[in-house]
């Protein structure tokens, strides 16, 4: 039986015998699970960022943030929302971090949120630094990139 | 007019004159707006993480990702989702990161949701380290506390 551990910085997709979370939905793989539904499990990460990290997942096999279907969103981030309030509530954290990494630093091949109890002055305050900067023009080129990809209609992929 | 500036490290919860999105929403700060509709903006933060880093919001004032109607969060996420696979299909990233600072970190009192693209080898993957470790029956204890709070039947807020 192993321990899960998660983003490593290492990239994979395929959901083979590293995929930590059907292991833990399947029983084969202990985890302190503190929410289960039909849909969504979560579960500690055993090496947390902050103790209380907590890793909110579907539980029928997704592999990343953008595979997940249509109906399963609202499901898996109004679960993901009640953890970011039960940290505060329950460890008695000022705030809470959520992350998701898709594909790049994703080790473990099933999509899997992070959330992390914050307190001021905890550490993490570097963690969107240092930030970059666009060149001239260079923003507004970005923009019209993002901006053409995101004008199609929405797709509607199921509920 | 102002530009844009986003979790700088501070603490706020206070909607106010730095919220810079609703100046945006409003039209009173400037910013590359790369999505838009009745509900859900995006746009360019002008000092990114990476190029291309997005910031998505719920058009109405929400002061953080806790606060969020239970409503807007499929539409709010739907976007997100959107938005990283739009880094990967028009700016050629191989993945993203998605973060949300809630209350800690959180400089401007308005969620907003990042997206980053990813690229292997970026250096951001230092990002999810250094993690610590739980003592003995630690972790479990923690377990223990935020199962309980979110055993609790989930509270329908709206729709």
């Amino acid at each position: 039986m192993r321990a899960a551990g998660f983003d490593n910085g290492s990239v994979s997709r395929q959901p083979d015998s590293q995929d930590l979370v059907c292991g833990i939905v399947a029983g084969d793989v202990t985890a302190d699970v503190v929410y289960r539904d039909e849909e969504v499990v979560a579960f500690l990460d055993h090496r947390p960022l902050f103790k209380g990290h907590v890793l909110v997942c579907p539980v029928t096999h997704v592999d990343t943030f953008t595979d997940l279907p249509a109906d399963l969103v609202p499901r898996l981030f109004a679960v993901v929302q009640r953890v970011a309030v039960a940290v505060v509530d329950a460890l008695g954290a000022q705030g809470s971090f959520t992350a998701i990494n898709t594909v790049v630093s994703q080790s473990v091949p099933h999509l899997h949120v992070h959330v992390v109890p914050r307190t001021k002055g905890d550490g993490l305050r570097g963690f969107f630094w240092p930030r970059t900067r666009y060149a001239p023009g260079e923003q507004s080129a970005y923009a019209a990139r993002l901006r053409a990809a995101l004008s199609a209609p929405p797709v509607p992929r199921d509920g």
